[in-house]
C-alpha cells in the first residue's frame, strides 16, 4: 500500500505534465504576452510594427498595430503568422524557394495571398511541436525577421512563467 | 503686460485642447482598454468572443479571440469594427437597411463581403466626431450588440482615465 | 514502497488518460473511418454524396466525392465541415438565424463565403470538445443532415474502437 | 452461322472493350488507391503529404492529409491536381514557362490563383486519353514530382487491378 505522501507525488507528477501539455498550447494569455515582448523590443529600436499570433490551425488568436505601423502591415503579419503555421518554416526560410526559378514560385498564389514569402512569419514551436505562428510587420525585412526571431526565442520561458505562476 | 498667472491659464488651457484632441484619436492603448473591458464584461455573463477595434480610417488597431471563441468570430468582428466606421452608423441600425426590400438590400455583397449587417459593431464616437469602430462576435445578436453598445458607453471615461494619468 | 501491482496500475491508468486524449484528436484515420461510414449509410439510400471531414482548427482533413455526386457538391461540404467547427453548430442550426430578419442574416457573405447556412455540416464533438466538423453534400437537406448526424452519432464509438485496436 | 465459341469470344471481346472503356475513368475506388499507393510511398521516407486526385473535368474526386502534412498543401495539392487536368501537363512541365520571361509567365494570375508553376502535379493519362490529375503537396520539390510521377506509373497496373479483380 502506497503512502499518503508516494501517491501524493504522483498525482502533481501527472498534473505537472497535463499542465505541462496544456501550457503548450497557444492561448489568448500566451498570444498577449508575446505581442507584448515584441512590441517591447520595437519600441527600443523606434520602431512601430504590427504583431500577430495563430495558434496552430492557423487561426489568428490576437494581432495589435502599433500607433504609427503601416495600415499594410495588418494584413501581412497576419498572413506570416498563417503562413509559418501552414508550412512550418519561417517565411524568410521561404522566400528563396518562392523566387522565380525556385522550388516553390508561384506559392504566393496558390493559397488565396495567404502564403507570404518574406521575412517576418516564425513558426512557434514547443518540445518539437508546431503550437501556433508569429508574424510580423513593419521594419525592414531584417528587422520584421530578428522581431519575429526574438518572440519565438522567448516562446519556452513564457510557457514557463504560466506555469510556475499557477503552481 | 499679462500677469505671470494668465499666461499659465492660457497656457494650460491650450494643453487641455491639444490634450483632448490628441486624446480623441484611436491608439493601440485606448483599443486595448476598450477590448480589456469588454472582455471582463463577456466574461460576467460566460461568454468568450472575438473583439475588434478598427480607428477612423476602418483600418484594424487591435483584435483579440478568447479562448473557447468561435473561430468564425474573428473575421465577423473585424469586419463589424470596419461596417460601423464605414457607415458610421452601428450594425444593428444597418440590419433593416439590409433586408430584402430594405433600402441597402445587397450592401453585404458590394465591399468584398466586408459589410456585416446584424448587430455587433459599434462606431466610436467622441464630441461627434467618429474616431473608430468596435465590433464583437461570438454571442447571440443581443449580446454581441449590448457588448459592443457598453464598449461605446465608456468611451468618453476612457480617454478621461488616460488624459488623467498623463497629467 | 508501492507494490509492482500498484504502480502497474497506475501506468495504465495514465497510459489511459493519455490515449484518450490522443484519441480525442481529429486523424486521418478517424476521417476515413467516419467518411466510410457516412458513405456505407448514403449508398443504402442509393445516393452519392461528398463527405468531409476537418480537424478542429477547421482545416481540411480528408474529403471523397463519391461517383455520381454533384460536382457543387465538393466546395458545399468542404465548407459545411468548416463552418461547424467556425460556429460549433450544426448548418441546420445556423439557418434560421441567417435568414432574412434572423439574427446572423448576412453571416453567409462576411468570411469569405466559407460559411453555409443550410444543413448537412455538424461538429464533432468528444467529451464536451470540438474535435472537428463533418460536411456531407448530395441530396436533400433532410438527407444531408440525417448523413451528418449519423456520422457524428457513431464518433465515440469508432474512437474507441481505435483505442481498443491499439490496446 | 457462327459457333458457339466464336460467339463467345465476341462477347468477351467487346466486353473488354467497354470494361477497359469504363475502366479508364476516374472514379472513387481509383482516386482512392493511388492516394494509397503514393501516401505508402512517401511514408516509405518518412514523408508527410496532401494527394489529391481529380477527374478529367479537374474537378477533385478525393483529398487526403497525412498526419503532420504542412496546412498549406491542401490547397495546393489541390491546385496541382486541377492544373495538371486543366492544361494537360505535370505542373513542373509548365514551370518554366511561368518563370519571367516565360511565354505563360503570369498564367499563376489568370485562373484565380487555382494554376500551380511548381512540381508535383501530374495528368493521369490512360491510352493517350486524359482521365484525371494527380497532386502531391509536403515534401521539396523533387520529392512531390516524384510521389506525383509514380503515382500516375501505376496507373495503367490499378487499372488493370480492378478489371481482373471484377472478372
Amino acid at each position: 500500500m502506497p503512502s499518503e505522501e508516494w501517491i501524493g507525488q504522483v498525482v502533481s507528477a501527472v498534473k505537472r505534465v497535463l499542465e505541462e501539455l496544456e501550457g503548450a498550447k497557444m492561448d489568448l494569455p500566451l498570444a498577449r504576452s508575446l505581442i507584448q515582448k515584441v512590441q517591447d523590443r520595437a519600441r527600443e529600436t523606434g520602431l512601430s510594427v504590427v504583431v500577430a499570433v495563430a495558434d496552430e490551425g492557423g487561426n489568428p488568436v490576437a494581432i495589435e498595430r502599433m500607433d504609427g505601423a503601416f495600415l499594410a502591415s495588418f494584413d501581412i503579419a497576419l498572413n506570416k503568422a498563417y503562413t509559418a503555421c501552414a508550412l512550418r518554416m519561417s517565411t524568410l526560410s521561404l522566400k528563396p524557394m518562392a523566387q522565380p526559378g525556385g522550388q516553390l514560385y508561384g506559392i504566393q498564389h496558390t493559397n488565396g495571398g495567404k502564403i507570404v514569402v518574406f521575412g517576418g512569419g516564425v513558426p512557434l514551436m514547443k518540445s518539437g511541436r508546431l503550437i501556433g505562428g508569429l508574424g510580423v510587420s513593419g521594419g525592414t525585412e531584417a528587422q520584421d525577421s530578428a522581431l519575429a526571431e526574438y518572440g519565438a526565442s522567448i516562446l519556452e520561458e513564457e510557457i514557463s512563467c504560466r506555469l510556475t505562476k499557477r503552481n
